[in-house]
């Protein structure tokens, strides 16, 4: 793993997550709920899912930080994303979006933006084709899936990051991490990371716990997709297949070390 | 494993997802969304869980193949699955509907209907009280397992594949597959498969990512069967019990080569 | 594993689960469905998954104990959730009832009082938090987490149990079961167990399993902690982190054997 962050930068980051245990209030889909609150708790953040309309006012107000992830998408549930998403702007948490096969649908990509324009998220985290689709609606994703390189959206992604004020990350081979002027890469994972669902959805989740702790967004977006790429490369080499890959993961996850960075 | 499907069919068939891809749309119930996921992953398919009824025409649009799974149903879900149902009979594409628990509730045996009637599923996959219970709606199943044997239901099968022209599916120590004239068979797996939740919709997805690539239903479901008991076996032999068993599927999956059958 | 029920009595539980085979049925949350089935198929108990309103008169009518888990609570599932508990007790069907969250949002205590008054729970299980929030409302916990130890609310436990006739569990490093007179304790289990998302939540299911076949509830919660205390041990000291440890927990739930005891 490389990345354009110190090794102190990375390795605090990781500190203040341990020591501080953000709660992070998550607004996710039904396929990675699980995925996504064990990689929480293995790095030492303290997840909640809840996403009922009524309590979002007070569950938002005990969160460090709010994960919105709109892969399997409802009117409900769209109601409320949106009343968390203006309580917590409303309280300066940080909010991170993940807009999760935009572009396949215009139902999603409307969502996104509703999402945007609303609650104006601190950082955006999507595959290449994605952020793409958020800039260009006329791109048409097949399904959740990213057809588009990292690279290729990158002026897309600064675009977005320009016009929205949020720290857009591309996840991918590379990933790149921008506010529209500086950009962030990591560099590192495997490719068997592809074929475990809803590890992007993961990284979203990692993303939140950092920037629960890190007030510079770009820094704690980095750290997060930092410590996705180490963890991802370390459960590889160990990996039989996709099934042992989401298992070993989290293990890297939980093992992590500030001393290995 | 011991299949009725030529070993040429079988590998022509596993190439063919590898080779296309096909983007199988889900919607399922919430305890098997991971593991149908990452199954699909495993075989060379791209799955999207995606049930909103605003969006299910165009999700269908682009999907390969779709799959209705009534395991964790309610009014909302319904909607959604009839939805993309109606846009999938419309456009010809390929729909796959496990008719979980049918017959353990009087609700779950008339929404599989209304389903069969009003969207003509070309592949409906049950354990041997489901699909009996779809036939004579006096039967009444404990919950979602299979009190009957695969066998006892393959006459209740062909009344259900004339009636409804699908291929219908019956899984269980022998798989059965059916068209109501012909008959095909898959021998293999293992008795701790059913130990694990949701094998039987792992396989319901992976028979529509088979439907996807492949032309004739009875091929592609027996084919899907196949590579659900040949996986199963092989990570069989390595599980220590109902955990393990779940991810050496999804491994056993993953590594699965044309060569293998 | 040190528990006050003595051997024999842990002995015939285990095997009165195996030997019935009870249909348990869960409204339980989004995060924990998997891992809840699995853990019930693990000790012989066949789970169903079921909210939908209209279908819980008759799915209560075949289950041998109801398990209501408010963990990702919305309006809708209260409805499914106050229908199925009106039917079991109704029907003197035991039901047990998770009060996740509760203190962390005035809407989670409210909801779980309101299944309480109407449905009469003949077990709750919570954390340390939890069950103090229902005694006293002021206190508010940080999410879904323990920030009370065990002892601590084993007082409020007493009080609740004694105000709503429930057998009242608290967990964590010791747990406790109270009628509001008499307590049995559970030490054992590991600390890596609170690093897995939901094993309360599991804990409560595997409550559920033990209700429907052992007449004392004080006995059948004694049980269920007793195999989850235990099996926890063994996995912990095979589990690499919190990710082997959810496989290698389901694998010694799988593999426990009366004589172990």
């Amino acid at each position: 793993m490389k990345t354009s962050i110190s090794q102190a930068a990375l390795r605090a980051a990781i500190a203040s997550v341990r020591a501080q245990g953000p709660l992070v209030h998550n607004i996710t889909n039904y396929v990675v709920m699980n995925n996504s609150a064990n990689a929480l708790l293995a790095i030492g953040a303290s997840p909640v899912m809840a996403h009922w309309v009524d309590e979002m006012e007070e569950m938002t107000a005990i969160a460090g930080a709010l994960v919105i992830n709109i892969g399997t998408l409802d009117t409900q549930w769209i109601e409320g994303m949106l009343a968390a998403g203006l309580a917590a702007s409303r309280r300066g948490t940080p909010i991170v979006l993940d807009p999760v096969g935009a572009g396949a649908t215009s139902q999603r990509t409307a969502t996104a933006w509703e999402l945007i324009r609303r609650c104006h998220p601190t950082i955006i985290r999507g595959n290449g084709s994605e952020i793409m689709a958020l800039v260009n609606s006329d791109i048409r994703s097949k399904g959740v899936d990213s057809s588009a390189t990292s690279h290729d959206a990158l002026e897309a992604a600064k675009i977005l990051a320009l016009e929205t004020g949020a720290v857009v990350v591309i996840s991918g081979e590379t990933d790149y991490i921008t506010n529209g002027t500086r950009v962030h890469t990591v560099e590192g994972g495997h490719p068997i990371m592809t074929a475990v669902t809803g590890m992007g959805c993961t990284s979203t989740a990692l993303v939140g716990a950092f920037a629960a702790v890190v007030a510079d967004p770009m820094e704690a977006a980095t750290a997060a997709m930092a410590v996705m790429s180490l963890a991802g490369e370390r459960a590889a080499a160990l990996a039989r297949g996709n099934g042992s890959m989401q298992i070993h993961f989290l293990d890297e996850l939980y093992r992590l070390k500030e001393a290995d960075i």
